[in-house]
């Protein structure tokens, strides 16, 4: 069996969904978790409705096509933003009215803690910006948490996770100039 | 009344989303296009099924928030893509199974014409493969087609998209550590 070597980053980087709803965001939330996964983060949670559509799919893109990524539910975002800080976390906030990831994204770098990106909406509670250690914007201008969320992990990541590997797939993509080439991996 | 000076780039960068769905699809394609309209994009084209619910969140956008991004519809994407091509644009197709965009980018950058990114999802077309002069992945993982039009744009643009201008909007947000601030434009 190929050993896990996903650790292309030393740190912990966690996603935080706040707010999630049944049908209305299952579509939004299942991205938003994909490409936090394909782009390097470790670990989503999610709070609001607790959503098997959307852990389903998860799991199903896990298994296909590998890593060690985990999905978790919380029912108190809030406690569990305030327990992760307790305990050494750094929380930055993606939101339209923060501060511009130009101006942001070297001293988030450099800052050895584990770190919480949270992605909240349009309706996301004030709270949110009290308690987060950089309240981050990926232009002031409106457009979706998928995009802000992504610009954000290549930024922090510097390009780095574009190349990381996904062990202990069933799947795997021979990337092609023209058309499609899938194997099926056999276990070793 | 301030000009218009959002030409940070050169070239006409166009994003064209095939196979557009009523309802199902409207979320997703209208995040897509405020992403390609807040990450540099000039325009966008839509094929599939006609959705003014999608045309009408974006002439919404662009009223409050500025600019001069232009959204149309296509009956024929495939004729629109090979009129485009006859006339000297260059079409990316960003797809999972694709070459890597760290081999790509470098090589359409340099390109001088004008460009099309076609963005299909699954079930696109193999003919799209056979018409674009770059398939192109942002990991060979499946994830979303806002969060690989974001990182292409984002990388096309070397991160200069971020500080684009967008004038003549009736809103403007001054970037703030905590909380939002929002100011009303007056028209001069």
């Amino acid at each position: 069996m190929p050993c896990e070597k996903e650790a292309f980053h030393q740190l912990a980087i966690l996603v935080l969904r706040i707010g999630h709803r049944l049908v209305r965001d299952d579509r939004a939330t299942t991205h938003l978790f994909l490409a936090a996964r394909a782009l390097g983060a470790d670990t989503a949670v999610y709070s609001g409705q607790k959503d098997m559509g959307v852990e389903n799919s998860l799991d199903k893109v896990k298994k296909a096509w590998g890593g060690s990524f985990k999905l978790e539910y919380t029912y108190n975002w809030k406690r569990f933003l305030e327990d992760h800080r307790s305990q050494g976390w750094k929380i930055i906030h993606l939101t339209m009215y923060g501060l511009p990831i130009e101006s942001t994204i070297e001293d988030i770098r450099s800052n050895p803690a584990d770190k919480i990106v949270v992605v909240g909406g349009p309706k996301v509670p004030s709270d949110v910006y009290e308690i987060a250690d950089w309240n981050l914007s990926v232009t002031s201008q409106p457009h979706s948490e998928i995009s802000a969320l992504s610009v954000f992990l290549h930024e922090f990541f510097k390009g780095n996770e574009l190349s990381k590997e996904f062990y202990n797939g069933e799947l795997r993509i021979t990337p092609q100039a023209k058309g499609k080439k899938v194997t099926r991996q056999t276990s070793t």
